[in-house]
């Protein structure tokens, strides 16, 4: 049974509060007709700080797709790397027992991916499957979850090792002045996120079933416009409305697992934004407070995009898992509009950790030396 | 077990011949001192021709970065879907039987991936999972077989889709005039090629074992320089001998299956160029004749990047397959540098099709109703 373990997660060190975007929007958009509109989407999302990578003045500047992409590159090979250590140290394995890397992030561009990096400089072995997804957006966290759990299902003793790196700042762009992109300019932050899902042992997330869901003739609702200028990320004013179609889409997966998805003892969900867990709530009849992992990460990190999932998780594991054998949904929700979503139950590893059965058979050692 | 079933492969109506392509280079390059090398480079290739989306004057102008991805997605989807019908009415699946589309393509974005927009378009399932891979350039054909293969080995019922769209010729880029530049001027062509992965059932390859290796410390060697006039295509002239070290991953895969790499009956493999092919075939210990679907790849469509290795087979397939069970090798090289291999055993289904027995039950109850 492949176990999602505890991610570790990372933000950057430059923070901006919801009071500064609003006073920066109220700056820069003055002359913004809808400006009062936006300032009040954006305190409506909740987020009451986020991450940036840089101070505020550079990431308001637009230094063209080449330098950002460049960035991207620089930041994601100097703070990815100790993020996967501790995801590995959390799930006691070492780099070499990787089998393979699902790497997911949206915000930045490399050929070769930073796999082919990582798998140079971190010890990985040189036959590392690479699974390396881009276009999935928001969805792809939980695209990455399945994606592994699909390769611990074919592969019973491997392990897989996901990574989600997300600039969202590196997607900021001064000239698209649609309501939507000055509310997407409150809301997404950065962040990295990894995790490993170990084929045997481990203590997390369990995965049993998963499931993906695409809401028929909505491709455009969450897209990007590729341009010189690089990714411009259009929002439809739909979107919030999609946990409509897509709640009975997790009842429907839930279902064929004979759970019901208004009865279970975890959710981590993609906060992509505030009506998404309200919707949620209604319609799956679930009280709120079953997704305060999601609450957390929206208002602590904003919306970071596919490592939202796994930040999420990593706030349940903060607060001491749940019981053993609960039932959990996980899902993540992004462009097409398409849902990634899986089914788990709660394990604790009770087999004796490899450092405890170290210091047994030290111990034997010792006294067979003394006798 | 998982099979990979014939290939539909189509090019488009653009064709350029090495001789035109020698006369532009001479043309465009009249001054440029590394000409001679270039030249001479090129025709070493053995392309005869290269099929072009669009004719050469056009071709060569470069429209922008957006331009060129909206003409990637408008042709993707006025080509892709013929592509994929036949690829289905070859394995005798219909778009509802597939569970799993993995779309690789490295020579445009789009976010979503193309698959949103096929699974709304062609009668697709809502639950079909999407894998889209733009980052694993060349490789991404034997990718895409190699991660559909373990979708069939976690889900033996399931049947994939794999489509691999490449329009090389989207990612010309005139300014680029270093001489491995050049080369690639020469050498790219434009393909799509789709196929189906049948879970149970199906004739061609029944894949048995796949394996990836990444060559340590050629990140740089096959890269994309990404710009705001797009992607620019870095090839270090140390690639053409990277079958001294991949050729002992292939080996090594084939003993791991107890198997001789050296003794296959057939050979799939990605065409990047003559060496390869050349290279191969001497450290292999196989004859040339055994590379005869990459070369006439090569020779007739240039290298069409992830969709080599599906023409190659296709090209297998209309040779009339070999005998049932006999053994052999896949392979798809690119960015990394990263080789994704597989093997498998040609497989010949002999239970009656479905449009056969419909006719038998059909002549059943007519001989009832006469009777």
């Amino acid at each position: 049974m492949a176990t999602l373990c505890r991610p570790a997660v990372s933000v950057p060190e430059h923070v901006i509060t919801m009071q500064e975007t609003l006073d920066l929007a109220r700056t820069i958009h003055a002359d913004h007709p809808q400006l009062p509109l936006a300032l009040r989407l954006m305190e409506n999302t909740g987020v009451r700080k986020r991450h940036l990578l840089r101070p505020i003045e550079e990431t308001l500047r637009h230094d063209g797709f080449e330098v950002r992409n460049r960035i991207y590159e620089a930041e994601a090979k100097a703070r990815v790397p100790a993020v996967i250590d501790r995801a590995l140290e959390d799930a006691e394995l070492r780099a070499q027992d990787i089998d393979v890397i699902v790497y997911v992030s949206c915000t930045g561009f490399m050929m070769p991916s930073l796999t082919a990096w990582l798998i140079n400089t971190m010890d990985f072995r040189s036959d590392t499957r690479q699974i390396p997804i881009a276009q999935l957006g928001c969805a792809a966290g939980g695209a990455a979850i399945n994606r592994a759990h699909d390769f611990c299902t074919a592969y019973p003793e491997a392990n897989a090792l996901i990574v989600a790196c997300e600039f969202c700042s590196l997607c900021y762009q001064p000239t698209d002045l649609g309501v939507g992109n000055l509310l997407s300019n409150g809301l997404f932050g950065d962040g990295i996120a990894a995790a490993v899902m170990r084929g045997r042992g481990g203590t997390g997330v369990a995965l049993e079933r998963n499931g993906s869901y695409l809401v028929p003739e909505t491709v455009d609702w969450i897209a990007y416009d590729v341009r010189s200028t690089g990714f411009h990320f259009k929002l439809d004013k739909r979107v919030p409305g999609t946990m409509e179609p897509l709640a009975p889409a997790l009842m429907q997966l839930a279902g064929q697992h004979e759970w019901d998805a208004t009865d279970l003892d975890f959710y981590i969900i993609h906060a992509g934004g505030p009506r998404i867990l309200d919707d949620l709530s209604k319609y799956l009849k679930v009280p709120a407070e079953a997704f305060r992992f999601s609450r957390a990460t929206l208002t602590e990190y904003g919306n970071i995009a596919s490592a939202v999932v796994l930040d999420a998780l990593r706030r349940l594991f903060d607060e001491g898992g749940v019981e053993d054998t609960a039932r959990g949904l996980l899902a993540g929700f992004g462009p097409g509009i398409t849902a990634e979503m899986s089914l788990g139950r709660w394990t604790v590893d009770d087999r004796v950790p490899d450092t405890a059965s170290a210091l047994v058979s030290d111990l034997v050692e010792e006294t067979s030396r003394v006798g």
